[in-house]
């Protein structure tokens, strides 16, 4: 297979949109074809990621209509759904027609317009993910789901769950020191331990700042062969290895606190990649809830299993420190935008990787990492960028 | 890319089941592990085409927990959704998959349980397909989007009505007959003239017997690579060319008599497998009203535009004459279980070519294509398939 690179990408400011989903992908499609030097007709084929579009807005079909909007005359237009893994997967995809030298320039990622319905609705929309026949009529939410994670790695590695909250606490305070440099975060404010522990209990021992918002949003990558985008732009930021797994639903997992899936997929980008975790310079990964973060510090191997939350006391994923982890804001502070959220990471790396990141710049970043998990730990993609110059 | 080809397929009878879309899925997936001398766990992949199954059902990530379910143990497992031509993109990326040889083995199928909801649940979902904000409003339904192809077919052609009634009635009571000896058959009663013609009215001017069903249903595929075929099955198909196009929805089409989107799908399998309409031997197209059949007659390059329904009204698309459209009764009797559709022609024509079909083999087939599309003529896929002995 041959070479594949990023020529350009866009995202949408994450939060409340009065825009419908189709609107809200436009513009971060349009985001990254401008910034690939590119027209809309250039682009061959579309791989477009969406968990609920059809739920929230009533449209199927939607990669059709979505190429359509945008001037992408008539080429193969495709949705993918892995719950909040799905633009991940879009891109999995369309690193695949690329690489197969079928074709040379393709669009690929997400859009979710989580706040379209009322918010009981939306509960229900979130809860099809677990498996419908055996889990969800349990009763069981995705707050339910991480609070058992918590629960579970405490009591596995004999953490007294206040030292647990502390950590937990540390990331959330992290995730939105972050955000607050990202001008197209959800939230862009600074909070502290008290405004944690104050926050309402949804899930104990999950409190209101230890979970991400959903959001509505949208991200695009233009994914190209190397021969293609050096025409284009001067700065490509390389795919080099991608891993994706899938794992069923809750009651086929091994062990919560480290995900078979991650695990799987992991290790088969690294392998891909031809690197270690200790290369990574700087991960995007998947904080839906802030033990989610600490879960995945150790999953992805940057810390061993049971000194991810002490990692995140002493502040090894802090910007400059030694491997910086949602410098974006991650979804708990920049948004989650569930159809989105895969692409959007590969917006915030690609940057990194390109210096363009202001004022929350991982120096000198040449390896980066995404970390998507959708559903109840079922399906999870990992993605490994580089800087080629 | 490498030679890729069948090695097994399989299918559930279609037609209403108590079985959830998962288990319809595993036991078409099964079927084609079994047929292609695998386990389970030799498969490397899935590729699941669903439309509906998360509004049907309360599933989404749904890839994941069927993969689990039938004992794929971690692999990668996507579910692609482009109306009712999900199952068709399926294959087009399980192709990518093994043709790129990142892969050897992998699993294609689709599945869909559309009695899932009662009927007017079923047709708000159906009617997702429609763009949501400037058609969907409108109330158009696809009985009333067909109802406008056979007015403007018969008004671009100057054909009086009544005359492409009767085309239209001998589409439905050739499929009828075809799927009267299909055992999977949704269908499998002859019909006559006057049972078209005395059924109820639906958008004037097609009758109830003009429409296909829903149903529910599965079909799976094993796309693998020529080598690695050869080692599991004396008969593998080879999968020689697809296309895939798109157009949004109605309001950007140019002629609904001609859709845009099967025009360029098809030229491109056609140059992908450097094959010409003519020299297909054997084709399922998507009947999903009688009127569908005609103008996707002539969308193929079958035959001229405006002479499809004086060609069904000749017999040329019956078993054993010029081309034979549908033989296992088509979307009109064989059923249209709407995510397992484009997956189930496959199912057809591979076993056309490998000479199994019984009562309504095609003799001496070499080549067959199929043709599926998705949403208001939104998505198209085209897949050509050849007997290599």
């Amino acid at each position: 297979m041959r070479e594949v690179v990023i020529a350009g990408v866009g995202m949408t400011k994450f939060g409340r949109s009065e825009k419908g989903q189709l609107e809200l992908f436009g513009e971060a499609a349009m985001d990254a074809i401008n910034s690939s030097n590119l027209k809309p007709e250039d682009v061959q084929a579309l791989f477009l990621g969406n968990s609920a579009g059809d739920m929230d807005e009533g449209q199927t079909v939607m990669a059709s209509h979505a190429a359509r909007e945008i001037g992408l005359h008539n080429v193969p237009a495709t949705r993918l759904e892995a719950a909040c893994s799905s633009s991940s997967v879009a891109l999995v995809n369309a690193y695949m027609w690329v690489a197969s030298g079928f074709r040379d320039i393709v669009l690929a990622g997400g859009c979710e317009r989580n706040t379209a319905s009322p918010t009981p609705v939306a509960m229900r929309i979130m809860n099809t993910g677990p498996h419908h026949r055996y889990e969800a009529p349990t009763g069981i939410t995705f707050p339910g789901i991480f609070a058992m994670m918590a629960h579970m790695y405490a009591k596995k590695y004999g953490i007294p769950l206040e030292k647990l909250k502390e950590a937990m606490a540390t990331v959330a305070i992290k995730n939105h020191k972050n955000g607050a440099k990202n001008l197209k975060a959800h939230f862009q404010k600074i909070i502290g331990y008290e405004d944690v522990y104050n926050s309402i209990m949804v899930a104990t021992p999950l409190q209101l700042y230890d979970c991400c918002p959903i959001s509505d949003g949208a991200a695009a990558i233009i994914v190209a062969s190397a021969d293609a985008a050096k025409k284009l732009v001067d700065k490509p930021v390389q795919i080099i290895g991608f891993g994706q797994a899938s794992a069923g639903g809750l009651s086929t997992q091994r062990d919560y606190t480290l995900p078979i899936a991650r695990e799987i997929s992991s290790k088969m980008a690294y392998n891909m990649a031809g690197v270690t975790p200790q290369d990574i310079n700087v991960c995007e990964l998947h904080d839906c809830f802030t033990i989610a973060e600490i879960v995945a510090s150790e999953g992805l191997g940057f810390f061993s299993p049971g000194d991810g939350y002490a990692a995140a006391m002493r502040g090894d994923t802090e910007i400059g420190s030694k491997i910086p982890i949602n410098p974006s804001g991650g979804l708990k502070a920049k948004g989650h935008p569930v159809g989105a959220t895969g692409a959007a990471q590969v917006y915030e790396i690609a940057n990194q990787l390109r210096g363009d990141c202001g004022p929350r710049q991982v120096e000198g970043a040449k390896l980066g990492m995404t970390d998507t998990l959708g559903g109840p730990y079922a399906s999870i993609v990992n993605i490994i960028l580089r800087r080629r110059w």
